[in-house]
């Protein structure tokens, strides 16, 4: 076996004979968490100031990993079946997997002004698609994607019966408030602010009305909005539920 | 085929004879979006500054765009059996979607001062009602319907508990916590803002009790609060999986 | 037909042979509501000025009525097999429905100091308890209750995580913020009012950590309460639907 | 029957031939509750400061009977089959409730300073694990268990879903606001107190986005997020269901 069809099996994971991922697509994992774990605590003045230049250096030194991994991955790509020859390597350039690979190391290949840095430092992320190839993950995705396909007029019934209630809502709100608090329900979009914060329960506080009548209207929206959530959770739940069935019965007839 | 025959089919979507909307009601229902984005919009003072006069200008074209399809649908309806002859005719002016239709034009009928306006520009959200007709949409309408239907007491019921737990908690924090923060906690329907505000979970955090029993009482109905969404969105759930078996059953039994 | 079985008809809900609640007793039911209202009205110092003296009044005078109803009540129950002679009267007297109907007119029997007359106003709520002798209702109510009964331990559980999450969620908050914070977090018993509005996702705002540690480990209790949240939605969705599911099968037995 | 076998019988959960706990394990059991509650009041000063001195002799009395229960626990542990001999007795000193045993009266072995103390008084909550050997609730914990680990690849797809909207989110809210409100979105870590305050739909208000852009892109976060929870819930709520269902199937086949 050539060095080459080694490291096609551990690059590959369609090639790897064991369960789950092979130890280098482990390594190349969790270098992808790190790198953006890394990211994120970049932007953090006193963690970049302890940093100082060395900051710069772990980037290239990440970007020379990946730009290697992604050269090895061009290639042993060959020598899956499915991108064999010129026109299959072609074809494995396009691959949204291939594609992030290649965007996570544009800036080794293009000088990047350092703002525009933080962005790709946070594309690192797109390169976890990847996970999406492994069976037990692609089996729950497909399994979600099949439950909600199969509810999508429910879905959109219910999306569309959120927006007008957001609507009626912030029409109702500046309608009421639009005299009392003019930096807070001024005007329609403003007060959608208010809407969009209640109906999804999170409440920041920051937009309230003060009024009687506007805190009654605010009352029975909060409540309307709860049902709503109610309504949403229920059909995410019976969707679930109802994907899990036909699988079960599925399988019972195999 | 005539001009009116080919209009109706574009028109009436149980004419149409492909998948989903025609054309023209595709459309319409576009237009129908933009006029509501265009309503919301101009109550923001910097764009309705920046509109000036542009702002009755577009309000009245929008007007007779729509008016001229009403126009169009009275031409038209005739073409279906259900609203053949003059007796049809009169049916289809009752039907909600026709007065939805004609209320959105009214203030091209009549003078219409400034701020009604603003409500005329928002009525056209029913227009939207027409999306019903879809049959996919209507689909997932009649399954939400028949599923709170088949659960109205349990619905009626929860319901039932959250006004109680409202009434007993905005009595509770009331009595103790009325000298405190009277301008808060003075009244119970004043108190009432506060267990409507914590029973949906939104927690704006305007009215919170500050004494040692009040937060004590507080947290025990926000326990109790939670149950009860709990409980509601169980509700839902179990309805709409109810729902979906019985559509399966009715299914494989044809 | 005498006036008393007339009147035992009309009163005793198993008595009444259409569908629903008699129409006397849907007046005594809506009488119950506008009586709540007004207790609930009459905290409202500037509603309670407006009506002045007149307060008192319509309070004995839906006092009196609740009196005559009672009367009716004990006069006719001995129609009902189930209360006929002397021991079916006092067996009457102690149903749990005839007790409310007596605490509610208590304060006619007694003279009540106006605070413990509020009380008494709201005390009417109780009465609300003859709904459940509807048969819907009753239905609904037999339901969540076996529902919840067949995962009774399921939901000890939950509730044995939720108390678990809260004891360790406050100390851990104790520890880290007692001394930034000494008003909000100066205690355990302090830090759980912050536990309860984090875990039910109300989120006042009044107790929030400030710390950069106090804020990581307080995401990340707010993500495992959120779990927990979702597990006891859970637990009511899958007890209701099975509860659903057993019916049908006994119904189709049947 | 020897005082041992008596002692053996109320210790053992499995030895004890009646439904649920035996009296003495009952009487432990509230003993633990009551020192944690005790516990967690004695960290208020004021009641430390009623105490007194009391406070370290109830802590030594609490732990002087845990020890002496513990004692006991060894000496009749040898009566259960499965701790026979020296060599149970050592398997019988490393299970997870025997460990907890000891741990809660190690402040008795060693001088503990106060500090360490509150911890200590706190572990006894370890000591409820033994409530976990109850036939009900171990019956419940295994549904859990088995219907969580039914749908683990689904939960690891939504906590990976999660991840990347809190990253998302943070690095847009961070991009947006980081200049108007260093101190709340001044780094990507600063930014993820308000994603997952968000996300959770707790909402405190501490941290608010306040340009119209941030406003505009927290929105529609909060939908997505909305829509997480509402997967999440209706993940665990499939799962129980369909453990229920797994479990009905089986006992119909027995």
């Amino acid at each position: 076996m050539t060095f080459r069809q080694h490291l096609h099996r551990q690059l590959d994971p369609e090639a790897w004979p064991g369960r789950g991922l092979s130890p280098l697509n482990w390594a190349v994992f969790c270098l992808i968490w790190l790198s953006i774990v890394f990211g994120v605590a970049a932007t953090e003045p006193s963690v970049a100031g302890w940093l100082g230049g060395r900051l710069l250096l772990i980037d290239h030194l990440l970007l020379a990993v990946f730009a290697v991994e992604y050269a090895g991955r061009l290639w042993v790509c060959g020598l899956n079946p499915k991108f064999r020859g010129a026109r299959g390597f072609f074809r494995y350039l396009v691959t949204p997997a291939s594609i992030a690979d290649l965007v996570v190391i544009l800036p080794l290949l293009l000088p990047t002004p350092s703002t525009w840095m933080l962005i790709f430092r946070l594309l690192r992320i797109l390169r976890l698609l990847r996970l999406a190839a492994m069976p037990h993950i692609h089996a729950a995705m497909r399994e979600f994607y099949e439950a909600l396909a199969a509810k999508r007029f429910e879905l959109i019934f219910t999306l569309f019966l959120g927006v007008i209630l957001i609507l009626l809502s912030s029409t109702t709100l500046y309608l009421v408030e639009r005299q009392i608090q003019p930096e807070i329900f001024g005007s329609i979009p403003k007060a959608m602010w208010w809407s969009v914060v209640t109906f999804t329960t999170v409440g920041y506080g920051d937009a309230v009305p003060v009024s009687t009548l506007g805190k009654f209207c605010a009352g029975l929206y909060a409540v309307l909005g709860l049902g709503l959530v109610a309504m949403l959770t229920g059909v995410f739940a019976s969707a679930l539920s109802h994907a899990a069935e036909l699988h079960d019965k599925n399988k019972s007839v195999d």
